[in-house]
């Protein structure tokens, strides 16, 4: 985002945990594989997990033309997306003041529906190039039949925030530190395991590379 | 959920991945250690990723008695907490086939704020112990002054669903299936890594053991 934080998205509690700058944002957009969509229907909040890409100031969601929550999201009602990731686990010397290590970013805004062929192939292309960098050259691209069957909406970066708790207990520094408790972190990650081939396999193929090898922008 | 699922938590897209027994929604929920709250303020969604814990036939959600989430949520407005495990990354012959491993739980419902002294020490106790078990016993234990600013949310478990979908690709008995494309599943864990020690900790203490060795339900 440039520019200060709107209200909506002005992080009030804690604020020295606030991030507004895009680098900031787009790292942990761009390091998450799911992201959470809200959206409202007959006042009812719904949430639900799915994948995004950013390509540049969008973040884009993806998914099955006949989905409900596609159909809102795409009828220029308000939204937010969420992206949380998870660090560690904080303990600290009061049960208080436990916490997680975690960097989350808020999306909010409304989409818009791409519609155009060639912007609509190139957001595919970078769905699966970040899900799986290296696989779109590799696997069988879309034809016109799974194009329709397909929306791509687009939300703007321009209203988000990102909050940033990573570090040890706060309490170092409380009457508390003198209690003959441990504190510390206990250290959070999200690993690969070994590709594993789909048993129905025709072709003697070993796992490629990028199967491998999988690793997410931020990993060690 | 006892009986069938309610007209809004019925699963309608792939509806061969949707649960609805409680053992399965409780081994989703106690596995996550973060879940999503979803409320709405002026027509607004938002997701926030917070804390959870399961006790019975409810799920508490808890924060400081400052926020602006807390308060909504307990204001009786309709709710949605989302939790989403990812297992895997599900890599197809077709872009369009290309998914995510996953178990998500979807519950709606209005909140009661939890004012019970004794219920309020006992949801603290279970978000310690589901968290860290074995940590309550360690730390020292919420004081009224922190009492007063922790709000405690519960929510019903009788409007949930979760759906689960795991293993290989579905387009094994497709066409696709005779490209000479790989095709598989990459696992996805969630680890720890070993507990690192507070750098302001007073005494000479060792991790306790439920940090080293610690392990959530539902991990191997």
């Amino acid at each position: 985002m440039s520019g200060p934080p709107s209200e909506r998205t002005k992080v009030r509690r804690v604020p020295e945990v606030a991030e507004y700058d895009r680098e900031a944002i787009d790292a942990v957009l761009d390091e998450a594989i799911v992201c959470h969509l809200g959206f409202v229907q007959d006042g009812q909040p719904y949430v639900i997990p799915t994948l995004h890409a950013r390509v540049g100031d969008e973040l884009y969601v993806h998914g099955s033309s006949a989905s409900r929550a596609l159909k809102i999201a795409a009828g220029g009602l308000p939204l937010c997306v969420t992206v949380t990731l998870l660090d560690g686990l904080v303990l600290a010397r009061s049960v208080f003041e436990h916490s997680v290590e975690y960097r989350s970013v808020v999306v909010l805004g409304t989409a818009r529906l791409v519609e155009d062929p060639e912007e609509k192939m190139k957001a595919l292309e970078a769905f699966t190039e970040q899900l799986i960098p290296g696989r779109w050259a590799d696997a069988r691209k879309p034809n016109d039949q799974e194009m329709k069957a397909t929306w791509v909406l687009a939300l703007p970066l321009e209203e988000a925030s990102a909050k940033i708790s990573l570090g040890p207990p706060d309490d170092s520094d409380s009457p508390d530190a003198d209690l003959p408790v441990w504190a510390g972190n206990i250290p959070i990650k999200t690993v690969t395991r070994p590709p594993v081939s789909d048993p129905a396999l025709k072709h003697d193929l070993p796992a490629p590379d990028y199967a491998v090898r999988y690793k997410r922008p931020g990993w060690d």
